[in-house]
């Protein structure tokens, strides 16, 4: 059977890695903050005490972490995961990541006889318990094969992100993307509606009745209906922009203009402008009722 | 009881009249093409020679048609509803149509002693025929109860558009623009994603089954992952486009900036500039695709 | 000798009719507030009492009108110029007008047998009244040449602005829609330099000491630098508005996408909805500068 | 006297360095490609072996590096500037440079107890040869007043930056985001023109002769009335977007939304997606012409 190694206990790595716990999979765990590996050993889990020690205990290395630093340390320090997999192994990166970055590991991982898959998850910790993810898979097919049945205790479906693992990486980064832009096109839409004299609550039950019955327009219409912005920030504009950064560093990179892309830039800039760094980042709207004269 | 004076019979109105007859109201109808009226004789309507009889016969005057120009000559010509109605009576402009427009309707309706309602309504003839429209009604409350019998023998639905008809007018204008926004933003998506290797059947299910799951997504996203803007247009870049102008002329009235729309007007002009005028106006994705070298 | 007709006796109007008096044509001037035509009088001008008059009256008839409903009213009304003027008689239109306006009197003109110019100038009061404007020529080379002698007393130069009348109309157009782009990107680029720690003097300098040692940055770039956007507005940001959308109704007719328009539109828009309509157009680097949290 | 080293003798920085030279200054110069120093001996020049013999050799070090690599290489490696000029140096980065790198090398500089100035210049290769820069100066007042001997050797004015670099290394980015706003904004002029039959020589002419009186116009606008994009880059859209992008990241550091850049940005991609990496920068005027129809 697979041993497996993973990386990154976070608000998402900790459930999944317990998943794989669950499912009965020999799980090594390590995590920078060595506590946070504790309440896993209950479920089977081994901790590991270094990015080495894991890099030689998986034949499948996945990580799930915060960003590209973190990711880019973990995979191509002297001491990483490229450095210490033994040939052959297979490394699965399941944050989201710049395709900069996955084409980097791609080269790194080639060059050291090692296989890299990318497999981004959709999906926040509630789906991440309940093993309800969407996995983006991209990778060689014959790996992404031997990689299912992880895929499988962690999530409830797996699509098929192509034969390289950018495919998937800008999956994920294309489907923030447009949610950005919901966003943005709401925040333009009520304020016009507003101006005109049309009841906020009117416009959410029209949109989301009808042609924009979708999570997207429920969970960030109603903020934006009822400009709830600073209580509860989900994800806050600061993120929202790394996010938004990403699909630009993308298309820059593919040499593809993004327009609606460099609206939500600006305008979460001006958010952050103003104050609202913090603030769930469908303050957009707020910025845009702002311009409005509202 | 009410009696009913339809006006503007084409593939929506036509449907709308006949659930109006069906229903038992006492309908008139006029249409400028004359044989189209027929049909409905044996459903009950009582056919109106002239945009004047039709002012005379309506309690309740309904309008149902295509374009500023058309319901601005029906509705402020000398031979037209302002001039022809009884005072008190009804006017709902039930097209969509500009702010400028409904504002202009507004004065000369109060002018004459008359009662004015926008109701623009959601939906395509299927759900006109089945009476499943949704209706957006803006104007005094009471006005709006007046009609709501009729609104119901048409709709599923009626939501409060404000006690402005302009409110009313721009729900549907801004439904229409957040609906170009979507298709902008998946042309852009979907560009990306596939100069990145990305399958563009995995993109759309990945978009559908998660945070975009609504018919928006899911018609245009299938159009776009399947290239297919030539061969059954629903809706051109040239209606598209109107629909669009409407939305930035209602934010020059209103002062309200409209970023995103600013994008699907260029981007839609630039599908007309490359012969695309008649396509579907997902066409979009096609011009965006093109710009990105695909 | 030709005679002229000069209708529109405005801050422009009126010293472009003097300059003819002064150069010896036979001038009929008519405005209609009759008295601002009075001093010309002493200079050799006839006063006349209607539009019609001025029809009947040139050979040429010169029209300096503030806006298209003016000019419309002018030329096309039942008592107007086109249904007035002798045939063969030649109609220049020297103001900024849409391109479907002028599109419509090209037709309307050539119906009734008449030549139509169109010849916007550039340049300001005092130019007009040193003769020294520019006029951009459109329209049939033979009319062209024909009031070419009219153009020499009112201008240091004459531009070929093609043989259509709307190619002169857009060179007017084009002409301010760039300057429209400088001032924004000039509020951005100072709004950049600010929260930079840049002194605005010194980008100032810069910028027009070098590459952009020009009118259009030597003005605006001072009025920025020195944030002096209330005091003596020359152009007002509802003006600047107009012709913001002059520009981009050309590009909607003749299908060309105008995204840095787009931005001077929404930037105008927002600074209107700040409850600056009536300070000087440049205000826009003022809003820039706000949404930059300055 | 001071002693002044000289590191990057590339196109700018080789005439910049003869003109130290021909002013008397003991100066030592350093290239990576060493034979590029041998024709400054005859003129006064020492050659110096490497990095470190520079950082020693100067009490002013100048570098005029191409991009941020290379000068982050040369000031921050283990054997570079900041690890080994003595104590109370002063070094001056004449190159243009990201923001970030900026902020770093203050930081940098401060820490190692060295004195840094950031003095982008302005001009080509033949200014630089003349003397005939301009030289934008940031940095403390006292170290401005070292340098400015130097300044005069190379330049025909000194610019006043802002007692921080960081204000000198923004003007220079400035400066040229500007100048691909007006490339931008002539690209849409001269499409929307020609569509509508104007002359592109005469809105040539119209332009220059006019409010666009000055380099940056007449230099572009000759390329695009022409369409000359092909045969002489001077400057390549891969170098334009370079540019545009140093402005774009200065903007998300400073939480500046730029909307003009987005849209040069955005045209720079297209280009570089339609083959034209390679083009004068200019050819963003053709993509818009492409996007037009024509």
């Amino acid at each position: 059977m697979l041993k497996i190694a993973f990386i990154g206990l976070g608000k998402m790595g900790f459930p999944m890695a317990g998943r794989l716990c669950d499912a009965g999979h020999d799980v090594g765990v390590y995590n920078r903050t060595a506590s946070k590996a504790e309440p896993l050993v209950t479920r089977g889990a081994t901790v590991l005490e270094s990015v080495s020690d894991a890099a030689r205990y998986g034949d499948v290395v996945l990580t799930m972490l915060e960003n590209d630093a973190a990711l880019s340390a973990v995979a191509l320090r002297d001491d990483g995961l490229v450095a210490g997999m033994n040939r052959g192994g297979i490394h699965v990166a399941m944050g989201t990541h710049s395709i900069k970055l996955i084409e980097a590991l791609v080269k790194a991982h080639d060059n050291a006889g090692l296989r890299f898959v990318s497999a981004p998850v959709l999906g926040r910790p509630p789906a991440a318990e309940a093993g309800q993810l969407g996995i983006i898979a991209g990778g060689a097919p014959d790996v992404v094969d031997t990689c299912q049945p992880l895929f499988e205790a962690m999530g409830r479906r797996t699509y098929a992100g192509g034969s390289e693992p950018v495919g998937a990486a800008v999956a994920k980064i294309v489907n923030n993307f447009i949610l950005a832009c919901s966003i943005e096109a709401m925040g333009e839409g009520f304020a016009l509606g507003r101006k005109c004299g049309l009841p906020a609550e009117s416009l959410y039950q029209i949109l989301t009745d009808g042609l924009f019955g979708a999570p997207a327009y429920k969970i960030y219409g109603k903020i934006i209906a009822d400009e709830d912005y600073f209580n509860q920030p989900g994800f806050s504009a600061t993120t929202g922009l790394k996010d938004v950064l990403l699909a630009l560093a993308a298309g820059e990179g593919a040499a593809v203009p993004l327009p609606s892309a460099n609206i939500c830039r600006d305008r979460l800039l001006s958010a952050i402008a103003s104050g609202h760094a913090d603030a769930d980042w469908s303050v957009m709207a707020h910025e845009q009722a702002r311009v409005s004269g509202l």
